[in-house]
C-alpha cells in the first residue's frame, strides 16, 4: 500500500515537532488509521489530505457548535477584521458582548474575556481566592478543567506546590464534598465543578442535584465561591450556565470553545458577590481584547437565541444512540452510551462492563473506513449542521463494524 | 463639554465588565483623556470612537509589526478560514511553520504553538523543569514573563506556593546569577531572561553580554535550560531570537505578539537538547492548532525574510529619538529615553533623575491631543508602516507640548 499523505505529514512533523504532535489533538493513543492533518472542514464534515471525507463526531473538541466555516458568523469576523481587531484597547464589541451575556446567562452581573479554556478557569481560580483572601479549593477528582500546571492532567514539569491547595472529592458524592469543606475549614475559597462528569476513558455521569445543592448551601455558609466550569459543554446543554435545569446558579461560570463556534475566545461569568475579587486579580493576554472573535461571539449567540441548533442536536444525537444500542444488541457487542445525547462517550466494554481499549479502537478504525470519525475514549460532540441522512449514514457503517467486532471483544 | 461616545463607552463598561476593563489594554494608571476603546485601525494609525485618528506608538502592546490589517497577511488568514481553522486536527500550515522557524530561528531544532504569551512562557517553565526533574527557576527580579498565577505581577488571587520555586537574581548582573545558581545548587531546572530589560516604570536596559554569557555557561555546566523570553521583543530586535547579537543561543525562547502580525499565536522553540522534556509535558489549549493563524505567520515571516521593515523601524525610532532629545533639551524638560531606538521608554524625569508621573502623563496627554498615541510608563513599539511624516508630525506636537511641561516638571 502506498504511503498516505497524512503518513508523510506525520514523518515530517516528527522531525520539528516534539513527539510530532502534542496536546488533546494528537491521535497517539486513537486507532493507528487516524487521520493526524486535515485540509478542509466544512458544516459537519471534515476532510482529510487523502481526499478522504469524515462526518466528524468530535467538532474540534468543541468548538464546532453551528458548522464549520459557518457563512454569517464567519462573515461577521471578517468584516470585523478590516475595521478593527487586536490593537491598543478593545473595541465597543467587548462591551456589547459583556452585555449580551449578561442577559443570556441567569447568574451573570459581569463578564471577562480570555482566549484559552484554562484561561477562564484560572481567572475562576484567582478570582475564588481572591475574594476572602483564603487558599483552598475543592476539585472533583480526575476532573479535567485545562492544562495549566495546577490541572494538566500529566505531572511532568509540574511541582507539588501546583497543587498544595486542593482538596478532591468524589464528583456527585454530597458526603465526600461535605468532607472535603470540612478539611478545608476557614480556609474554603470556592468549588470547582463540571457540569456534569466528562472526563475521559470513564463512564460519563450527569450531576446529581443533591450534590449540586450541597455545592451551592456550602459555598453560601462558608462564603466561599461556586464555580461552574462549562467550558467543554457550555450552550450545549442549555441556552444558560449547564446547572440551571438543577436550579443551582454559581458565582462564576468558565466558559470557552463554542462561544464564537471555533474562532478563538473564552470568558467567564460571575455575579455581584464575586465582582469586588475580579476586579483585584491581575489576568491578561496579548490577544484577549482582539475585535473579531468578539464579533462573531456575538453572531453566534444571536444564532444560539433565534434557531433550534440545540433541540436539533440533542434530537441527532438521540437518534444516534437509539440506533446504535439497538445494532449493539443485536450484534452481540456490549457498548457503553454515557452522558447527555448530544455529548455522548461511546465505548466497547467486555463482559465485566469494563472499557475495552482495543475494541474501542477498532470500532473507531472501521469507521474511519467507512468515514465516520468518532472517538475511542474522549466524549464526542454532535453539531446541529449534520443533517439526519448523516446519522443514517452513520448507523449503516455501524451496522457494518459491529457485525465484526464481537469476535475481537470475546478474544 | 458634550460627553465624549469614549465615556458613554467606558459608563457602559463599568456594569458589565469589573473595574470597567482590565488587563495592559485598560487606560487606568494613563492620562485621563486616554481613549479606551477605538472603532478602526489601520497600518500605524487607529481610531477612537469620537473621530480622532492617533499615530499609535504602542503597536497594540507589540502585535502590529507591519501594519495594522495589513492586506496580505489577513488576506493569507482569510483564505486559509475558508478551507479550515479549528478542527479535529492541525492542517499542514502547523508543519510548515514549524520548518520555517527551525531555518529562520538558529537555536531552534523544534516549534510548538500556543495562543498567549503567557502559555509560551509556562510551557518553556514546564519543559526545563521536566528536563532533569527538577523545581529551582531563576528569574530577573521583577520580570514580567506573562500574566500566569506564577508570574502575575498583582498578588490577588494568588498563593505563596505558586512561587515557592522560584530565585531572584537581578537582571545584567552575573555575580547576583551566579549567587542564584549557587542557591539553587543540584535543584536548577533553568533560567529565564528576557532579551533586555523591559519592566514598566523603570528605565530599560540593554543587555550585558557578560551576564548572557553567565547564563549560558551556568546552563551548560549544570544541565539546566536557558529560556529567553522574546514574547514581546521578537522579531524587532533581530531576524532571529534577539540574543543572536551577543553570541548566546538559549535552549528554548519563547514567543507571541508579532509572530502573525496580531491573528492569536504565540509559540516556544527549542533546540535538541530540550526536545525529550518538551515531549513528556502536556499542555494544549482549544484554538492552540487552528490554521488560520498559522497561515498568516507565515505570510508575516515571509515579509520578515524579504522586507526592510526591521532596518526601517529601526530608522524611524532612532529619527523620533534624536529628534526629542533635542526638543527636550531646547525646551529644558529632563526626557528619558531607554532601550532600543524601535522599543522605546521615554519618560519625564524630575531633576533628581526619577521619574515623574503625573509629568509622563501629561506629555502623552498633550500628544494625544495632537493626535499622538504615547505610553506613560511602558515601553512603545515602533512600526514599519509608519512614514517619515508621521514622525515629524510627533515631533511637531511634541514641541508644541514640551513647551508647557518644564513649569509643571518644576513644581
Amino acid at each position: 500500500m502506498a504511503q498516505t499523505r497524512d503518513q508523510a505529514l506525520k514523518d515530517r512533523a516528527a522531525k520539528v515537532i516534539p513527539g510530532g504532535m502534542y496536546g488533546h489533538l494528537s491521535m497517539q493513543l486513537m486507532a493507528p488509521n487516524t487521520p493526524q492533518y486535515f485540509e478542509r472542514a466544512k458544516g459537519g464534515y471534515v476532510w482529510d489530505y487523502d481526499g478522504n471525507r469524515y462526518i466528524d463526531f468530535m467538532c474540534g473538541f468543541g468548538p464546532n457548535l453551528l458548522g464549520y466555516g459557518h457563512e454569517e458568523i464567519d462573515a461577521a469576523f471578517v468584516e470585523q477584521l478590516k475595521q478593527i481587531d487586536a490593537a491598543v484597547g478593545p473595541s465597543a464589541h467587548m462591551i456589547e458582548l459583556a452585555e449580551a451575556y449578561v442577559d443570556q446567562i441567569t447568574h451573570a452581573d459581569w463578564a471577562m474575556f480570555c482566549k484559552n479554556g484554562s484561561d477562564a478557569t484560572t481567572i475562576s481560580l484567582l478570582t475564588a481566592r481572591a475574594h476572602r483572601g483564603r487558599k483552598k479549593i475543592l476539585l472533583a477528582a480526575g476532573a479535567y478543567h485545562g492544562a495549566s500546571t495546577w490541572n494538566t492532567p500529566l505531572p511532568a514539569g509540574t511541582v507539588p506546590e501546583d497543587r498544595a491547595n486542593f482538596i478532591y472529592y468524589e464528583y456527585n458524592n454530597p458526603d465526600s464534598l461535605r468532607a472535603a469543606a470540612d478539611e478545608a475549614g476557614e480556609d474554603l475559597a470556592g468549588i470547582f465543578a463540571t457540569p456534569f462528569k466528562h472526563e475521559v476513558f470513564q463512564e460519563q455521569l450527569l450531576p446529581n442535584p443533591e450534590y449540586a445543592r450541597a455545592a451551592r448551601q456550602i459555598c453560601d455558609t462558608k462564603d466561599a465561591i461556586l464555580v461552574v466550569d462549562d467550558v467543554r459543554a457550555g450552550f450545549r446543554l442549555e441556552r444558560d450556565c449547564s446547572w440551571r435545569s438543577l436550579g443551582v446558579q454559581p458565582d462564576l461560570s468558565s466558559w470557552g470553545k463554542s462561544l464564537a463556534n471555533g474562532h478563538a475566545i473564552s470568558a467567564v461569568m460571575g455575579n455581584e458577590r464575586a465582582r469586588e475579587a475580579a476586579k483585584q486579580i491581575f489576568v491578561t493576554g496579548s490577544f484577549w481584547f482582539a475585535a473579531a472573535p468578539m464579533a462573531a461571539a456575538l453572531k453566534t449567540l444571536e444564532i444560539i437565541q433565534t434557531s433550534e441548533y440545540l433541540e436539533r442536536s440533542i434530537k441527532l444525537g438521540e437518534r444516534l444512540r437509539d440506533g446504535l444500542a439497538s445494532l449493539a444488541d443485536t450484534a452481540g457487542v456490549p457498548l457503553t452510551q454515557t452522558g447527555p445525547a448530544q455529548m455522548p462517550l461511546i465505548m466497547v466494554t467486555n463482559d465485566q462492563g469494563e472499557r475495552d481499549h482495543f475494541a474501542s479502537q477498532n470500532f473507531c478504525a472501521g469507521l474511519l473506513q467507512h468515514g465516520v470519525y468518532f472517538h475511542p475514549y474522549h466524549n464526542m460532540f454532535i453539531t446541529a449542521a449534520l443533517s439526519d441522512a448523516d446519522i443514517d449514514h452513520t448507523l449503516d457503517a455501524a451496522h457494518s463494524v459491529l457485525r465484526t467486532l464481537p469476535a475481537q471483544v470475546a478474544a
